[in-house]
């Protein structure tokens, strides 16, 4: 097998982070839910959530994050051959997100690069909950191995937005971050070889729902204490005097609705991403071909994961550390140091609390000195940005990265040459592992990366504008604009409603 | 530059079409419109538009269509890498349509190949109205050029469905088409050289409408007559007395309302179409490096196009075509022969009448016997099939090569060698142009595609099942059912809300 390690590098040569300007405070939000703030701080990681104000949204904030990198690096937007984006938070349900970032971004570099600027710049959406993202960079990866000229960029951008109340609130958040690939990348060189574990789950998803018109005049009529008898006379009125306007009066006998908040289930969900990031580290392992005796957990020096909450990561991985400890025979003396006995089947009745013992072994193996040990060097740099914004989605991975590179860099830790292990995973449901190498110019870019700066730079808001927010209640922005890109408006009616228009501010 | 065709020959192996087992005539549609048959016969090509039983949708065309390409070719599942699919018709707005393609695929092939015969199958939607399967397969091309073992499957699925009464109504069609990529193609391999023109327009789209609840309430009681004030008490009323349902007692103030059905233009649609590919194939010319005095246009054995209907491709093509023929000296002959000049911009008062009449010279050319022996040639053996379906989206460029090449194995033409060249086109807006060279093995290939069985084993339904189908009305199936994937339920409720679930009948 050929693979593209042997012949050239290729990987990320620098990124871009957009969050929005404004946050709520997790302090806030657990005196609201009577939460206790420190099961959702200490126990989870959560510091604040990022929220996005009335003129964001998926568009602008990518738009945002790849201005950035542009500016960063100079770069003539015609040389840019292809922006793909991962996105769960699509506009549209034909045009891609995509197309609405990349005429932001040409109408603001038109007057220095001209006005067919992005003209041949190929821009898609590609869609897998939290993964897409990460399937944009296999895929821009391979592109760019093809030709040493080639420029691509990719771009995650979600609004990761749950309903209020719900056990998903707390892990909410927003933003986009940009990616320059590359060959000869300054930050971090990508290898070819991908372990992926793909199942077909309903842990999370944003389901089209149908309600029939009937049903919603029902609905209404039953509020106002005004139903009697059949609403079909009121159906065929409606179709005969009313034009196609949009709400009740199309010609289909159902309305189709569409969430902006997914349908999930948390402990279904952890269970998937435990699975496929197991299943895919196996084929990743296999593909790479390891030895008997060393365990990528222990040579790759830091940890990637995609995080729908900060701790997530530590708290999934336990079981695969385990394993792998197990499996090059280190496991004995951290078990014997903590007084830690492995289960074994024939002292249980049953398969069931054999699993729960199994399950509290791990929880306690998670508990060693060795395992915290072993968090604080390789994800713990990942986890403390994610907890003061939350939930990005496709973006989260990406997050992780970020954060790691600001924490080594802050820490001017040696780290070129060093690699690092990705754990991706997409609800619906998909796993990749892959595995990056530290570039010798790491520092410079990471030097510019600005997180820490970004992070401080935002403002808190109460709880009443965040509900406003939240329930749609809000239509004026509650920050004033400038340098950013804004959405302006959105068509009403015709040929153009539904329609979104944007400007730079 | 390197190019991949240096190097190795990727491109499509086999392909196969699923179509829906019923249509509506397009003559019973002319009759029910009250429109002039021959405008849609002899004007556009329309002859049948396949529509889609209820237990159809998205993910069971891709199903259908992957399991015959599956079964054809014997294929072990364990050895199929990836399935991308292109699509504007997704089900969810998170989890990727061909999550549920595969798990349908897993359910059956299971029993032969092992439950987790798709475990390590790498999936995703790539949505760019009708270019994303055309997005896919580059990828895909891209991700084989990579090692000979890779096996991809592309399919493009979608439900091309517009507002009854609409101009785009008689355009409709559905279906699926899957296609095996890998080195050494039996069918056509794809060059490495692609044309890309891409500008954010709003030609065609689906976006998401927002309706305030205090809205709906109203049209309902105006509808029924019992307005009366404000309706803030009752909106508050739902939010205290109800459970999170779905339709309208989410603590949202808005809901988000998704169509099946397009906003569009037409009239701008085509303008677009014109300037995407005609800028997509300059960019094509410049990467590909043409001559002075001869065309890809005359080199080219036949002409691929994005079909949204029949006679779509060769209505818009005339003006490149001109260009092209005017550009290598060819053009004076046709003029001369047809008694057609060339307008000049000196005869006219200003642009508009300029504009009008380069437009009229244009639709001149096209009805020349030149013109005409080019289309016969070179694109007609595309249109028929698409005449039969209707419009596929991301399907119908490949629709148009799928009855190309039973075109050519009807004719038993001797077209090893030969380049055809592919116009794609999605709305919003992007072209891609880009060649392919039809195999030595393309013809025991073509054998098998069974285009004509497909068409001919149909059932037409009358006006009111049409209609039924349309709006939803129908709850029941049309018909029964065998030999197929089918959506079997749909989840009421918490955390299966919307849960699509699917069997092989």
């Amino acid at each position: 097998m050929s693979t593209r390690q042997d012949m050239k590098k290729v990987g990320i040569d620098d990124m871009a982070l957009y969050i929005p300007k404004i946050y709520f405070d997790i302090k806030d939000l657990a005196e609201a839910r009577s939460i206790e703030y420190a099961k959702l701080n200490k126990g989870l990681g959560l510091s604040k959530m990022a929220i996005i104000d009335t003129h964001e949204d998926t568009a602008t904030m990518a738009a945002n994050a790849v201005a950035e990198l542009i500016e960063k690096n100079n770069i003539d937007p015609n040389t840019i051959g292809r922006i793909y984006m991962g996105t769960e938070s699509a506009l549209d349900g034909a045009k891609p997100t995509a197309t609405y970032t990349l005429e932001m971004l040409r109408q603001k570099y038109a007057p220095t690069y001209g006005e067919d600027c992005f003209l041949h710049c190929d821009v898609i959406d590609m869609t897998f909950a939290c993964i897409g993202a990460v399937d944009a960079l296999q895929n821009t990866l391979d592109w760019v191995s093809a030709d040493e000229s080639r420029l691509g960029i990719v771009v995650s951008s979600d609004n990761a937005k749950y309903e209020l109340n719900s056990t998903g609130e707390y892990t909410q958040g927003a933003g986009a971050i940009a990616m320059l690939v590359k060959q000869n990348p300054r930050l971090i060189a990508i290898g070819n070889t991908w372990g992926v574990a793909t199942r077909g789950v309903h842990d999370f998803y944003k389901p089209l729902r149908r309600a029939s018109k009937a049903d919603i005049i029902n609905e209404v009529l039953d509020l106002v204490g005004a139903r009697n008898g059949s609403v079909q006379k009121y159906i065929d009125k409606l179709h005969e005097t009313l034009e196609v306007k949009g709400i009740l009066d199309a010609n289909e006998q159902t309305l189709i609705l569409h969430k902006e908040t997914p349908v999930f289930d948390g402990q279904y969900s952890n269970e998937c991403y435990q699975s496929r990031i197991t299943e895919a580290f196996e084929h990743f392992k296999k593909r790479a071909g390891g030895s008997d005796d060393t365990s990528f957990v222990n040579t790759w020096k830091r940890l990637i994961f995609h995080l729908p909450y900060a701790f997530h990561g530590k708290r999934m991985f336990s079981e695969v550390y385990t394993k792998e400890l197990s499996r090059i025979g280190a496991l004995q003396p951290i078990l014997a140091a903590n007084n830690i006995e492995t289960p074994q089947r024939s002292d249980f009745d049953d398969d069931k609390s054999f699993a729960k013992a199994v399950a509290y072994f791990y929880k306690s193996i998670s508990k060693t000195p060795e395992y915290r040990a072993f968090v604080k060097e390789k994800i713990a740099k990942g986890q403390d940005v994610s907890g003061e914004i939350g939930n990005m989605y496709a973006g989260s991975i990406f997050l992780s990265l970020l954060g790691t590179f600001e924490g080594d860099y802050l820490e001017d830790n040696d780290i070129v040459g060093e690699k690092f292990g990705f754990f991706a995973y997409g609800s619906g449901s998909k796993s990749k592992v892959f595995e990056g190498e530290v570039q010798p110019q790491w520092k410079e870019v990471a030097a510019k990366l600005n997180i820490t700066a970004k992070l401080k730079n935002r403002q808190s808001v109460d709880y009443s504008t965040y509900q406003g927010l939240h329930t749609g209640n809000f239509t004026e922005s509650v920050l004033e604009q400038s340098n950013e890109f804004v959405l302006s408006g959105i068509g009403a009616e015709g040929v153009t409603e539904g329609a979104r228009y944007y400007e730079w501010k």
